[in-house]
């Protein structure tokens, strides 16, 4: 009796696996990882740290290590250990100031416990909550049915990409570049990705005409385009739309009869005034009251799935997994599955749902977590402003580098102007040229970031051979000169050795 | 210009998604969370309260409510809010013991802040830990690498199930009656389910030859077995398996080429002496040692992945949603791709993490925690073992239900005999006989269990048209004495009413 083989193989598993790409946490990333390893036994390496910026995760230690908002930690540990409402008033009034207890109390109160499942679309109070925040917001009530709070946004996308989507068949817009988790569970769900290119010379801004180019080529060949996913602020581009460019993608998709799933996880994130964040939402609901009676038909049919996160903002609680998202104009029956595949996952983690509760409901002027809330929040923001503003300089002045500030997001993503022997020596070591200029960048200073094909935008190969790659790095790093002066030294002795 | 349709109804969506079944939040839970909603605004209905035991959510307030572990809130409220390490001595060493500050610390080296992402296995520290407790609980050394966080066991098999295998073509064999978690990532993902039959004379031990029987059959069909799910303890059945029987089904894999997913959730929820827990890693290791050629080829071949859980056990912290499995014998490079696509979720909850590192290495004697923390464990594990059998008794006494105490996990899954009237009046409802008793025991009494055919074991129709018709209670319910009394009221009644 012999065994035939191994039951699952490279070849024997799901195939759609295999095609999914995830820079983020790619091989750039993961040589980063055995380089802090090595670092950390002792061994002597070009420098003394990973300068983590390939990821918006602004706590992580000990490069970021941007301090957690004390009013939620404070909320947070009492709806951990409610015994601790119990210390001796003057102890527990000097420790939580009194709207962290009552807010703790109320939350207890919804929750029952931490320890509990919720009810998998999240606990009613908190969805009641989100409700307020985006009436507050937009101008427009919300049904909390409508509200699914989930383990941050992308759990909440796989969720509706899972359910709404037909293998082989449905087509997805996604913008190039991108965030990478859109085109990996398109990738993961062997559904047909349809690319369409936002405009680096215009900000970053979508092209309508390039979308609609999109969707009549994928018609030719058979794919029935569904949904445009828009990312608002952009990631990795930190690009906002106007409120004209939304009431124009909302018009596309209604022509075209595609859903729209917009992914604002950074409208809180928003460094100049000319593109305030306007959500999607806001501009749909707004046409109810136009004069044009399309536009109402519009308002009341065009399907909108929102996404929001804990994860960003100025709190940037990424290791809670919290957010949720909101449907506008979805079927009720479908609604119904939905809610059924959540339940198959039973429930968000309760402390990411706490964490949307602290979001949508922060201190108001007058309690008093308010001052040091709001100074926190300040601090933060103007923090990653100045950071963008200052990478975005420096980086600049560097030969062949153009990089713009983020107006949105907590991203740069410049662009590098790379001889042609770069190209070269990039091919012969099996690269792409941008991947090969990061792993240098790597191995020679430490920092990590993302090229642009991770997000689906390849290096543009101009007529004399020479290339523009692009790379993302994250806003996040506490030591920005340490970060600038390591990135100046590497790229200066680069493009002195590779003077074509 | 008008928009052709809506982009997402029922029959445009992802047709597998129509298939799925989840009984456990299905239609009788849905219907019981209406009538709490009715008896919140002060509604008369012929109960005051819903008993919910459809679902293992020990926490779950007001009517399970079982308490939180003490050193595990200590630890967590530390952890999200370290600055209670800093107030006065004597405050802090009166409010968190020792080994709870040295805890906190700890994880808090490890994590950095729980707010901010960790790889997406999990934090080293804390899979470092998890192969301490597999090694010392199985004999057998483990490397961290081949150990998974996830946000719950349930995440950990959605993964599994979306990496390992091939939609329309690779075979699942699943036990019935089962935990509907498998049937549901079955139709999820359109693969084949392969149901192979529990003995119910048999204290619902499986059966190798029907599992034979239905690999012959399903290969017959073109189908590939690919994997069994062994659940054990067992869910919904109580049944806990002997090491024999474990071996025999190892080998079984071996023969037929299938990799085994051990669902080993209720590990510590052991009633009886008899057949005390034996993990399916233990026996396959052990083969290790075997003089037989053939068994340690088996030891070093068959593949095997095993879950475990925070939510079950006696903490029952399910809202933190966190859970580990260890793959064993896995090929490298698929192991790659399971990472790969864990990536795209970014990281399992902080707080779920933590529960991990909380279970795997629970408070020694001696320890400042330890005597609070066996108290706690131990009471809770009585009242779980009281329970089972103070159900399983009750309801035996009642007139054609048949009930055995659990020897594991924390479940009860009685046999009802139900006169043909009542076969014939559920017809006539459009329900399965078991689903129209467990509505009416709900509509009546407020009890909330699950109907045998929501775990796909379907009603047995005798040859006079009666019933043996099954449901699932959870031995959660605090005021067990009001849930026997209720349901024994209502049964009673029942059986008068429907005698033929």
């Amino acid at each position: 009796m012999s065994r035939p083989r191994q039951t699952f193989r490279k070849d024997t598993i799901n195939p759609s696996i295999l095609e999914v790409e995830y820079a983020v946490r790619g091989e750039i990333p993961t040589k980063a990882a055995e380089y802090e390893r090595r670092l950390e036994t002792g061994e002597k390496l070009p420098f003394g740290s990973i300068v983590w910026t390939n990821i918006g995760n602004p706590q992580q230690q000990p490069m970021l290590g941007q301090e957690p908002i004390t009013f939620w930690r404070q909320v947070a540990s009492l709806t951990e250990y409610p015994q601790l409402l119990d210390l001796p008033a003057h102890v527990r009034d000097a420790t939580f100031p009194t709207d962290t207890q009552e807010r703790a109390r109320q939350l207890l109160d919804a929750f029952g416990s931490v320890g509990a499942y919720t009810a998998s679309k999240g606990v009613p109070l908190v969805r009641q909550h989100v409700a307020e925040f985006l009436a507050a917001r937009d101008g427009f009530d919300e049904d909390l049915e409508n509200i699914y709070l989930t383990a941050g946004a992308s759990a909440g996308i796989s969720l509706l990409f899972q359910v709404l989507f037909r293998a082989k068949r449905d087509g997805i817009l996604i913008p190039i570049p991108q965030y990478p988790l859109y085109s990996a569970s398109v990738s993961l769900l062997d559904l047909v990705p349809m690319h369409y290119h936002l405009n680096a010379e215009q900000h970053w801004d979508p092209s309508i005409s390039n979308i609609k180019t999109q969707i009549d080529e994928a018609r030719k060949n058979g794919i029935e385009p569904r949904a445009i996913i828009m990312i608002n602020p952009g990631n990795p581009t930190g690009n906002c739309m106007t409120r004209e460019q939304i009431g124009n993608v909302i018009r596309l998709a209604y022509e075209e009869s595609l859903a729209i799933f917009a992914d604002e996880v950074y409208q809180e994130n928003i460094y100049q005034n000319r593109r305030p964040f306007v959500s999607f939402r806001q501009v749909l609901l707004d046409l109810k009251n136009s004069s044009d009676a399309t536009e109402r038909h519009i308002s009341e049919t065009v399907e909108l799935a929102s996404f929001h996160s804990i994860s960003k903002g100025m709190v940037g609680e990424c290791g809670r997994r919290g957010g949720f998202f909101v449907l506008n104009n979805f079927d009720r029956e479908v609604e119904g599955q939905i809610n059924k595949i959540a339940s198959i996952a039973l429930c968000p983690p309760v402390q990411g749902q706490i964490g949307v509760d602290l979001m949508v409901r922060p201190p108001k002027p007058g309690d008093p977590s308010y001052e040091l809330w709001n100074s926190q929040m300040q601090s933060i923001f103007q923090t990653l402003n100045k950071r963008s503003k200052r990478i975005a300089e420096s980086l600049t002045k560097l030969p062949g580098i153009e990089a713009d500030p983020a107006m949105g997001a907590m991203y740069v993503f410049p662009r590098v102007h790379l001889p042609k022997s770069v190209a070269e020596e990039a091919q012969r070591n099996g690269k792409k040229v941008d991947e090969f200029y990061c792993r240098k960048l790597l191995d020679e200073t430490g920092i990590c970031v993302v090229p642009g094909s991770g997000f689906g935008y390849e290096p543009e190969v101009l007529d004399d051979g020479s290339t523009y790659s692009y790379f993302r790095t994250t806003v996040l790093a506490k030591e920005t000169q340490a970060f600038i002066d390591r990135f100046t030294a590497f790229h200066v002795a680069w493009m002195k050795k590779h003077k074509d």
